[in-house]
């Protein structure tokens, strides 16, 4: 069933899937990567998301992975397991989904395995292509630079609340724009493959992509270059929708635009002077805003400074807004 | 817990483990892609394989796929899904397989993913290199070759058989020289790396490990090449400890060798002119022989040809001896 999902047109496969092992040549940049699971019960349910944009989920959580080096992504390895009572057309539209996000992120489908399990699971690896050396990761922050978010955060805690919710508070808001943004947040997050690269042109010292929310993955970075981080809590770019939500469910903007994890946005650092341009190409090429947020310390630990002034540490477990 | 696995001195790792992704430069060959899942309750128990047997063995089984290229192994994901039950321990020695496997087949874990689940889920996808436009596929076999493979067969299915075994009837068998080599057959399979590089250099047209038993492989390089096959049943090297098995257990040895799964040996077609030199090599090199059972012909399908000199067709779905 892999192999139909394949039957597409790479020059460089030269061995497609369906042998012992799938034989692609390699580009000529450094080879990148990545593996991700995802678990029924765990990571999804099928009752909240549709078998289409799980497939299409799976792949573009390690195109994340990927974009978020600044290189792109190349081939998948795509392995199911599948419950004995998963109707086939549920698997067809997985497929589906899979190939919606390589056709989006112009990647192939290399192979993979299909078993039997009690519960369905999606384990997708991924290979990607850096220019030679180029690749940014997570530790090269220095002091004095800027941290900066693409896109708006939290979007997809609040579209995995809604689909938590109650029948009767999602029938309260079925239907409105806000609501259809943040649902479509959470089940088809967008991997941001041309802003890493771009990013990473123009001159990006650190990347990590915002899978466990800007409060953790600001920590993780920041750990890894061995700096610290400031951030002004109201510049963060909260997602819109966030703000009729709270009005419906209980629910803190803040606190989801911080701790709310899967907005698979780039979180940055950049030295002050190539912000303008980086925030320029961004908005020209794809349309995506770059927001500063803070900036790199040489103090240890993350903490927010509100609008009043106040600092405090920002606990990467999340944020409490009856805290401080 | 991946990131410390890891810790080896691989020259090629520009990025470890740890950050979004990995990055490596890539060799001058071309990239083989496979993957491969195991599940609990599936693929195995936790009652009958070692932690660190099911760790070496879910590496092992994807760098068969590899070497049935006449590829070689490089870089691993490995990720894995573990119910909150398991032993700290257990994730210690199952790490140690995948260390062991590692060392052994001189490749290096690149990261992968942990996450929980209800059953424990091992899955690995590995990148190999072969020499540039070189792989060995299924599909190369031309009438007149001889059809061989690597090693003896249907070890791995006697050992599955014997842990599956009652008590009393394992207890019997304890402690004999070939029951510990018909479990460790089964619970850890040598991936015949060295052998596939060998057999490509020697010339083989066709090439495919044996996981799911002679009687299948052989019909599915077959089908990819377009041909037939002939085997001589009597020339089949039945693994030698499936007759003292066949003593204590209801088995059939020829039908263990023919349709029990898991030899991970390589099934190769060459040039009849071809075989001698690399029946040679095998053993000179890695002390592991090479027995012709067949021949390729035009006609499709497969055939077995028994001592007597009667013919019949080899059921891909394995062999009962009291057919025909």
């Amino acid at each position: 069933m892999l192999r139909r999902i394949v039957a597409d047109d790479d020059p460089r496969m030269l061995v497609a899937p369906g042998d012992d092992a799938a034989v692609v040549e390699p580009g000529p940049g450094s080879l990148v990567l990545t593996a991700d699971l995802l678990v029924e019960g765990v990571h999804f349910r099928r009752e909240t998301i549709s078998a289409r944009d799980l497939g299409y989920k799976a792949v573009a959580v390690n195109v994340s992975d990927v974009a978020a080096m600044g290189a792109s992504p190349r081939y998948a390895l795509v392995s199911l397991a599948c419950p004995a009572d998963l109707a086939p057309a549920w698997l067809v539209e997985l497929h589906g989904g899979i190939r919606d996000a390589a056709a989006e992120y112009a990647l192939h489908v290399a192979g993979g395995d299909v078993t039997r399990a009690d519960a369905a699971v999606v384990s997708v690896a991924l290979t990607g292509e850096a220019p030679r050396g180029r690749a940014i990761t997570r530790a090269g922050a220095r002091p004095g630079d800027v941290v900066a978010v693409t896109g708006e955060l939290g979007a997809a805690a609040g579209g995995l609340l809604l689909t938590e919710s109650a029948p009767h508070e999602a029938a309260a808001v079925a239907g409105t724009e806000w609501a259809r943004d943040l649902l479509r947040a959470f089940s088809r997050p967008h991997a941001r493959v041309g802003e890493g690269a771009a990013l990473a042109a123009a001159g990006a010292s650190a990347m990590i992509d915002v899978s466990d929310g800007l409060a953790l993955d600001l920590t993780r970075l920041c750990a890894a270059s061995g700096v610290g981080a400031r951030v002004r809590l109201d510049a963060l770019p909260v997602a819109a929708g966030l703000r009729p939500l709270a009005a419906v469910l209980h629910a803190d903007p803040l606190a989801l635009a911080l701790g709310g994890g899967e907005d698979y946005e780039l979180l940055v650092t950049l030295p002050a002077a190539a912000v303008s341009t980086a925030a320029a190409v961004l908005h020209e090429s794809f349309g995506t805003p770059l927001t500063v947020v803070g900036e790199v310390t040489e103090r240890s630990g993350v903490v927010a400074l509100d609008a009043a002034g106040a600092e405090r540490p920002l606990e990467p477990s999340g944020w409490d807004h009856l805290a401080g």
